[in-house]
């Protein structure tokens, strides 16, 4: 049935962002799984306040990869209890193209928390894009969480591994019950 | 005691943007009653998705804005069922300068409920910036909903002036409590 | 494959609840089509803020019922901007049981925006339960919203039916996924 | 200008309940201060799921209760990242008598994030029955939290002292600002 293509979206573009190595290390994992990936930053896009997310921007490529994606993951860190302004605008250039693919969020924090009130948050805009999400990571303490492209804690490592296997057991179910409803 | 100071935020810098004529008319609601105000547009700010929201940078001004104020009326649209991202990353330009004043929030959607799914997620965001939230307005059919410089449902605009009564009510006991609390 | 199962479960208990007459009417409309349905009634399980959900109690048969279930259809209204309490309990009292089963909500309210805020609310619980939720339906201004057993309103009859299509889309898919990845 | 009042509410029924020593916990902080309370338990008032709130109930006197206080301080766990249905009902049993009140909430669970999704949840309903939510208390791993009546984290104890101080810091204050308002 052809092979998975999982990107992983980096939803901060804050120069300093600790989310990155933490995303590094989801496209690590899917590659060394077999599965096809990406980095989606959403840095890369040119997103400003004013722009419209119109045909003809270079959003058509984000468009695209949405398109072309069997599910996603999405790292981002928490700000003031939300997610961040230019992840909600990245989702926002999309529609169609996101409808019963499973997305696995890792939520990041300086903190105890780990993030996963900007999961809570971003629950309710995942599913209104017909996204399927399954159960989240939240990562505390970011600053210290990873070693060795991994991180630090057995359990958190456990956690994220877990959160992998479904999607990617997800993934090519849920494409095969889309081309049956589409044919 | 002095004048109040109650800027409008107007939470969207989409092209076509039809909440911008919603703020225009908090603003006059605003001056007609007396109050200094004025609208701070999400589009100014020159707000990227890899700007770092620092010190020297236009988004000193905003802060000076938040600092200077009693409180606020945020105007923004539901985009998927959540709050537009440039108004996330403006809002995220500051912490210490909302606590203990009052906000009143206007939602604005194409659609029947009004947009106040994109409220709902904003209560705690602005509850995390110690914010304290009134009764919002839910602006549905957004299109068909001004006339003549007011809502043209009069129970909108019974509404609309009720949220702005109670900005108004507490905005001067709120700073005198800051003023106690602060002595 | 077998019949599909679909209850319906109806989230309030209080006295005079209008939301009993919708969740009839979804009763009927899934027998109509052929489905097996009943009413999951939350009065009906001798909830209280002291019962503890365990084993041996009422709520067994409500586990059996969710078990059984391929897919639910929620009908409750909404409380100071959250969910019924009853339902929450209910809900809470199983947990193996909703795992990849789609269910589409009806949220219902005296007020014009529907009960969404009730909807919003439950989908991050929906979600930690692992069910697939699809896009709702809003019911406002409920005492009238009623005619022949139908929504008086073509368009939420429409909005209706588009729900209840997509579960009953979703339903047998999931059941399939379900069975081969227990395999 | 008279003691304060500030009752804590125990949310949560369920037999072997450990939100219980938390609340008995506050009670004793609130009593060491020189502040009077009480602990509302949500046992205690024969919530049932037929049960409507109305007057000549055993919820007349949890509306005494809310009347008289001057805050609150609210203990309960999170159940599948929402609140428990209980403490919804008992807070759906009075409207008028919370306003502009303050209110901490300390969540309690049995993970590592402290039933923070709770409080989430429950921010826009405390809010909508227009109580003034200060920073929470997330108690993480609750079965080995309290150590001789205090919190055996010291971090944790000092969040938890700083949310109390909120409370009868802004308690007085909006007691005068509601007796103003109201004259």
């Amino acid at each position: 049935m052809g092979h998975l293509n999982i990107p992983v979206i980096l939803g901060t573009g804050r120069l300093g962002r600790r989310s990155e190595a933490v995303a590094r290390l989801a496209v690590d994992e899917l590659k060394e799984r077999g599965v096809v990936t990406s980095l989606i930053d959403v840095a890369d896009f040119g997103l400003t306040a004013t722009a419209t997310p119109g045909a003809g921007t270079s959003l058509d490529v984000y468009r695209e990869m949405v398109a072309a994606a069997d599910g996603f993951i999405i790292v981002a860190p928490e700000y003031n209890h939300g997610y961040p302004g230019e992840l909600k605008m990245l989702l926002d250039a999309d529609y169609a193209g996101y409808g019963l693919k499973p997305v696995g969020v890792i939520s990041v924090s300086a903190g105890l928390l780990g993030g996963v009130r900007m999961f809570e948050q971003l629950i309710p805009v995942l599913t209104a894009l017909r996204l399927i999400v399954v159960p989240g990571v939240h990562v505390p303490e970011v600053e210290k969480a990873l070693a060795d492209g991994r991180f630090a804690s057995a359990s958190l490592q456990d956690v994220f591994s877990s959160m992998v296997d479904e999607v990617l057991r997800l993934a090519p179910e849920l494409r095969a019950v889309r081309q049956r409803l589409e044919a």
